[in-house]
Parts: C-alpha cells; sequence; structure tokens
C-alpha cells in the first residue's frame, strides 16, 4: 500500500517495535470493546477501509477484524491520548469483539474476593463463527 | 504493603517487566479517560485505597492518580479483558484525569487530512493545578 503517511503519524510514540496500543470503543453505546496493538501498516489499513485492522504481535501480521467472523468495526473517528502513545477508535461493532463469544473481551469482572467472574452474557457461538484455534 | 495477593494476579499476562496496561473509564459518563501502566504493587494499592495507582515507566515509581491535582479516581470496578493482558477500570473521576486540564486524556481527533485537532474544551487550568514539569 502507497498512501503517504498522514501528518499525525510524527507526532505518535511508537514502540520500539513500530507500534501502538488501540482501544476500540462502541461508538453507540460506548462500552469498550477490546484493546489491540497497530502498527503503520495497520493504520493506513484502516483508514483507507473504514474497518479496523491490527497488528498481531504472536503471528507477525496485520490482521483485518472480522475477516472470518464478519464481525467488522466500521470506524466512526480516531482518537489520540496527550502523551500520543495510546489511540482511541470509536467504532460500530457488528456481531460481537471478543473471540469467545462476548460483546467484549472485558467480559470478566474481579469479585471482592479477588477472584474472575463472568459478568456478561455471550452475543454468539464462538465456535461457530471460529475454526479451531482461529483467532482474528 | 504485605497484602496477600489476589487469586485473579495468577491469570495475567504482565509484561517481561511486570506491567499490565490499564484502561480508565468513567464510570458515570462511560467516557474513557486514559491509560497508563499497573505492576502488581499499583494494583494492590488500589484495590486496598479504593483510589487508582499506576506504575510510572519513565519514572520507574508508583503513582497515585489525583495526590498533587486532588483529580482522584475512586474506582467502582475492575475488568480482565478474555487474553489477561488489559486491564478495565470503571472509576469516578474528580475533575479531569489529564494533566493537561481535559477531562480524558483522549481530547485530540484525526481528522479527515489526518491531521490532530482539538476536539474538547479543558475543565481545569493546567498550569494552576500541577506545579511546572509536574506530572501524575
Amino acid at each position: 500500500m502507497s498512501a503517504p503517511e498522514p501528518d499525525f503519524f510524527a507526532t505518535i510514540r511508537w514502540t520500539p517495535d513500530g507500534l501502538v496500543p488501540a482501544i476500540v470503543q462502541d461508538a453507540e453505546t460506548s462500552e469498550i470493546l477490546m484493546m489491540a496493538w497497530m502498527d503503520r501498516e495497520a493504520i493506513l489499513r484502516t483508514l483507507a477501509t473504514g474497518q479496523t485492522h491490527f497488528y498481531s504481535r504472536s503471528r507477525r501480521k496485520i490482521w483485518h477484524k472480522g475477516e472470518t467472523s464478519g464481525h467488522l468495526q466500521h470506524v466512526e473517528s480516531l482518537w489520540v491520548d496527550c502523551d500520543a502513545d495510546v489511540l482511541l477508535i470509536k467504532a460500530r461493532q457488528v456481531g460481537g469483539a471478543c473471540h469467545e463469544g462476548y460483546r467484549s473481551c472485558f467480559f470478566r469482572r474481579v469479585d471482592r474476593e479477588g477472584r474472575l467472574e463472568v459478568a456478561a452474557t455471550p452475543v454468539f457461538e464462538a465456535e461457530s463463527v471460529y475454526r479451531r484455534g482461529e483467532r482474528e
């Protein structure tokens, strides 16, 4: 992709690996859906398509959110924090953001005893959407 | 501090430096206020006091949000994402979260030309709250 780099790239404080964390917030409900990492290319593709793309640190490649599941994130706006080391994306989420079947990846709450409790209901069947071992 | 480690610490996928990123969301408005890093001690102090504490990677020490400014964050709930490598804190924010005087650190939006535009109004005078060069 040969799109010119947008001006704000010069402001971003990239990690040594050239990444920046991106929080995705539901543009309609304001629920926080997920956090993932982006490199320059992931941001360029996100801006070009209007759909979120991220960089997988484990697989070392770009992934298009929803490519397998259809659970796309349509970007409404992109924000940068005061230190320019975190992005915030407000997006319209199709289906659920979480590969475990939940609307948000933050479906577990720490209870009074310091244990994790599931505090949400799945919105889709993860097994029927993702193939075994597949993530996006 | 000698508080025993809560069970969920064993689930967290800490960075090699023993940190985990924490998103702070306004419990009342659902606005995303900031993202910062926590180590085990910062989480323990947060749980013990009910007020957010973080770990400053640049200063290599724990900081108590609002200690200087009075702009405390009173924790309502703590969440963990599916990969257990990001925390979400829902909190009641006193004043503003951002040291630049804004309610949220995400006060700049990327415009259509790829430039940053300020899209919020300050809620306090940063100069009168923070001493020169001071951050919290």
